[in-house]
């Protein structure tokens, strides 16, 4: 009996922003994302969402979700079309999947098992607000989320700062955007005057914006408004 | 007399492959960037290229070139049309402009001048490697290119091993295409034979591949063709 060839496992981007995805999405992206009938999804409920914006017939499709709990149970099985032949698409809640999210445990099982990974064109808040700081895009580190204590934070804070000025790198975080404002307070009082600090928030989006200041000017000026919105932080002392 | 609102600074992506701007340019994004006449490049003939591949009348275009040997000089007076409330467009070599090249010195003076800075989606080869990677998507360093001579080299790559260990972070760097094969071959002999080694070449392109695995494997296996490919290498360990 003769082995069939693998399928390949696609990484679809989805829109970062509630914008329509031919603002974010490539053409051809977005017709080889339609082409596919078996998807892993951070979220099967906006998987289908996306799927429907672009005019994807639902019924055919198999869309099984990672846990939410426990993401790296159940994904060998769930990578089982692939090995039968079938390519597969894998898709996190926001952009890139396998960037800031749990999906780089699918892409490492593929790997394993031989399944051939192509990586889709599409939106990354993370290189969007790096471009779009002004700051070293030669030299940076992501580094997730920070600590919620607020002294944990605040110690957090003036070692990416310290590390900044050694290093040259741009220090990129990331916050849940309910506590954007008292993350962006806490910088304002921990960070050093001169210590650039950038900004990006609802990127691609309709009221997106980037602005780099230094923290002395950032404590003067007025606060833009964060709440609620996807944003990027990066500092660079 | 009126101040003149400021236009915006548009950061236009351009294909990292050989393929059509529909694999890797939002539709948006290329009608976008057809409304600009007035653009600051890493390169005018290049970006002439591929104004003319998205269909764009030339002769109405004013493209700036960076100064390949000073290029934070005179960036002030290339962004005088912005000033004067037109909206201008940055364009690198490859891919976003101001990540892994010198535009974000074109950014910065943008930020200082109150223009308002908005970036587009397109192809990132950094973070398209990382999402293919399978690698720690959580938690990244972008060091750009290593060392050319030999001993800084290993001591440089011996040192990302670490504190890939230490901080768990992926450790992404490039490569001129042209020594890629022998960067490839430092790695194998310096890195531990358990560090993962995710190598992607000709993102987004007709030979396109993303493979990870350990050092040791990689010592075992065929070497992919490197060869004047643009290339990513990431590592963990």
């Amino acid at each position: 009996m003769e082995t069939p060839s693998c399928g390949q496992l696609f990484l679809i981007p989805v829109p970062i922003s509630d914008k329509e995805p031919s603002v974010s999405i490539p053409q051809d992206v977005i017709r080889q994302t339609a082409d596919i009938r078996y998807f892993i999804a951070e979220n099967a409920k906006s998987a289908r969402k996306y799927f429907k914006s672009i005019g994807m017939e639902q019924s055919a499709l198999n869309v099984a979700e990672l846990d939410k709990h426990e993401p790296s149970s159940g994904i060998r099985e769930m990578l089982q079309p692939a090995l039968n032949g079938q390519d597969m698409g894998l898709l996190s809640e926001a952009g890139i999947p396998a960037v800031a999210d749990p999906g780089s445990l699918v892409v490492a099982e593929a790997h394993r098992l031989g399944i051939p990974v192509v990586a889709l064109t599409g939106p990354s808040s993370l290189i969007l607000a790096l471009a779009a700081s002004g700051l070293n895009g030669q030299r940076f580190s992501f580094n997730g989320y920070l600590p919620k204590e607020k002294d944990q934070l605040k110690k957090q804070l003036a070692f990416l700062e310290k590390l900044s000025g050694q290093t040259k790198q741009a220090q990129i975080f990331i916050e849940t955007p309910y506590r954007n404002v008292q993350l962006l307070r806490e910088m304002l009082e921990v960070l050093h005057p001169e210590t650039k600090l950038s900004i990006s928030a609802d990127l691609t989006g309709s009221n997106a914006f980037s602005i780099t200041k230094k923290v002395g000017e950032w404590r003067r000026s007025q606060m833009p408004d964060l709440k609620d919105k996807p944003t990027v932080f990066i500092i660079q002392s």
